[in-house]
């Protein structure tokens, strides 16, 4: 085995720093997605920026594959040491380096969670909004790229991003960016090495934008015909310019399993799930407009609340919904992440539905519609192969279809091992780009290697 | 001369679209800025990316520098073709490949200027909101990442960005994004391109962002005893959330000249520019939310207009501020961009105000203090060498102290020729990586040579 070079990396870092543990290898062996677990060689814990570059040149003399690894909420991936070596742990590494409310923007370690993150800053009335569900790292989320039910109003976690410390592969640490919020100076680095899954370095600090929290909120929910009205009214609401801060389709099934599985009542019909926030007046009108709009589109079922207990209420079933698949004994989950122009989204939301039910398999269709983005879960019986080859074909046929309508094969998921295969039909030659950037910041293939790229 | 290889491309693309007269050279050696201007050998107009393709490959060929030129309204001399070469101008690449509407998005080509995309799309409700003052081309504009007064709420080029083509120096044609409105696919090279000055490829389409144009509009306009007052005012405002449409800062000295050079009245004072837009309510609501919170600042002569006429009329002071600066006879004028984190702006301000008092020219301190990003204009002689200097001078320390302050030498101009020497100071290491990318993309050197590399 390689106990060798792991005894040489205990004795440059530590050895409470480099765990073989089985329990830490197979929690760093894996995500939330349904890819094949592997177990890396041994999991490092940092503390600081300069044992991270310490580590890298580590790896470096001794050819050893690196996987930064956060909070493994990961949905594609991402983080699975597929070539093994070392998985690179950031939860020593949470510390806010620094926290400016008057710049609006805050410098943390990647290590810290969206949530420690919001804690950090909500009494000075301040948030940091991106929101993918589960409470990832702050470095997962930028090496991913993630986004979720706020990206409406807010983007991706690229549109906060002010700068990024991030160790090289040859172990210089620059900075992409600055404290500036616009800038028109140099090539845009900030951007490239947001959302590159750890391939082209490391990333050890975060700039983020942030932002007030909003006075008031209206939640309101409604109900539809078919999965393509839902999409179909999303887009209306898009176009009259109203900046809801969150819009969701969650279609009946799903709304059924989540009933089954939490006891619920809620109306059996394609839902659509609204959030409003700002100024009591602005908010307030909004959600009358926004009423009105979907009435006049054939909604049923208009609900809505304002105090916090209630809109959590009304929008449990929408929260719940992943968990009430993924828990079911036996069997397991696959998702699906495509971004399609809006105009595609109805017809794309209509045919994820009819496939499913074509199978015959349980599924849910649900998304951010308000993006064009929207998410399947669909599950299986791991026992029964012609289950799961039933639901990779349902992946791989939306992915096709949102490529040919100038899409994407992933929102906000990231590519992961399981995009990879769709890289070139989305990017064409740009992927030569892409992987000759990959061959000049990594040229030994050591940063994360075995993802992005077939 | 090159007399043979300008015969050779008149060969190849046709005589027409190869311009070598002395009035083309001439308006091709020069953008608005104070740069020395340089003439190229001869100035282009291609019809197609297969034309841009068929140039560049000729001028890998026989080793030509090629500089694309937009509207030539650029502030710091990036069209400016110092290696002499091709400038390759757009004016015949103008056309609107595809617009729609239900997709919020439009794919253009690079020549179309900013007011005759709007002209397209405004009869559909929609507008292109990206404003940096001057008719700019809309290849320009993305070439340089420009932004303006409505970057306070929807950002720089880069985030109206959704795809990109562009021909690379060895003539591939790739696309850099798709019409997805987010993605977590590949690395972003949409947003390498962007801001890129024309040195990684040639931009031949442009996919953008559009938006609803807003159902009503308020402008305002107040003044304070300082420009400092003036910042932290800003400042207050942005924390409390308001989403406004502008909001600008002129100093008084910039307001005296204004009356001077159109005879008006404004109050000689230093003023903060407002503008509201959304639905009837939310825009009334928020102009007499900041007329409280201004003041409270202690502001003097708030003034207000919804008509679209009025609202001209109350922001003219800081719509005619630049002509009233730029054509004085017998002088020219040196600005500066920098832009510093939000609690760094009054102090910045306040410094560039006293030095300009200092060195006894005639200047102006205005700019987007939304997003920390403003500019002077210093008004000298440039018979007189003394004061040119003592305007560069102001300029290098505005752009030391926004580096020392966690900020950047361009907010929206870009590094073109002034800020290439302070690259290395701003971005460290970092540099070094941006070079690498144009020394992998462009190893001839022949994609507008000369800029923002020393």
């Amino acid at each position: 085995m390689n106990i060798e070079w792991i005894g040489k990396l205990q004795d440059l870092i530590g050895e409470e720093r480099v765990n073989t543990s089985e329990g830490d290898l197979f929690r760093h062996s894996r995500d939330e997605s349904f890819h094949e677990p592997v177990q890396p060689d041994t999991v490092v814990f940092p503390e600081s920026t300069q044992m991270v570059r310490d580590i890298v040149e580590f790896a470096g003399e001794n050819k050893l594959p690196i996987t930064a690894y956060g909070a493994g909420s990961g949905l594609d991936g991402a983080a699975i040491p597929v070539s093994k070596g070392i998985s690179m742990n950031f939860e020593w590494m949470k510390d806010v380096i620094s926290f400016n409310p008057d710049d609006l923007s805050i410098t943390v370690q990647p290590g810290i969670t969206r949530l420690e993150l919001n804690h950090e800053i909500n009494r000075q009335g301040l948030y940091f909004p991106i929101d993918p569900g589960a409470d990832a790292s702050i470095g997962g989320m930028t090496a991913t790229n993630a986004s979720g039910t706020t990206a409406v109003r807010y983007g991706s976690m690229r549109d906060q991003i002010l700068n990024l410390e991030v160790v090289l592969a040859d172990g210089r640490v620059i900075n992409t960016g600055s404290s500036a919020k616009k800038s028109s100076s140099g090539y845009h680095l900030n951007g490239l090495f947001t959302g590159s899954e750890g391939t082209l370095g490391i990333i050890t600090q975060i700039t983020l934008k942030l932002h007030g929290i909003p006075e008031h909120a209206v939640a309101a929910r409604c109900t539809f015909d078919t999965p393509k009205h839902c999409a179909a009214a999303a887009q209306a609401v898009l176009a009259s310019g109203i900046p809801v801060l969150r819009m969701e389709l969650v279609d009946a099934p799903s709304i059924r399993q989540v009933n089954a599985y939490g006891d619920y009542r809620f109306p059996e019909e394609h839902s659509l799930f609204f959030e409003f926030a700002g100024t009591q007046t602005s908010t307030e009108e909004e959600a009358v407009f926004v009423e009105e709009l979907m009435q006049d589109m054939g909604c049923r079922n208009w609900e809505r609340a304002s105090g916090s207990k209630e809109r959590a209420e009304i929008w449990k079933a929408r929260h719940e919904l992943s968990y009430a698949f993924r828990h079911i004994k036996g069997t397991e989950v696959m998702g699906s992440d495509v971004c399609v122009p809006l105009s595609k989204l109805a017809g794309m939301v209509d045919f994820a539905r009819s496939e499913i039910e074509a199978c015959g398999l349980l599924g849910s269709v649900f998304g951010h519609v308000g993006d064009g983005n929207f998410h399947t879960i669909i599950v299986y019986d791991p026992a029964i192969p012609e289950e799961k080859a039933a639901a990779e074909k349902i992946n791989e046929q939306l992915i096709l279809k949102a490529i040919e309508a100038g899409g994407t094969c992933t929102g906000e998921h990231g590519v992961g091992l399981g995009k990879m295969k769709y890289q070139r039909m989305e990017h064409g030659e740009a992927v030569d780009v892409m992987r000759s950037f990959k061959q000049l910041l990594d040229p030994e293939g050591l940063l994360n290697p075995g993802k992005i790229f077939d």
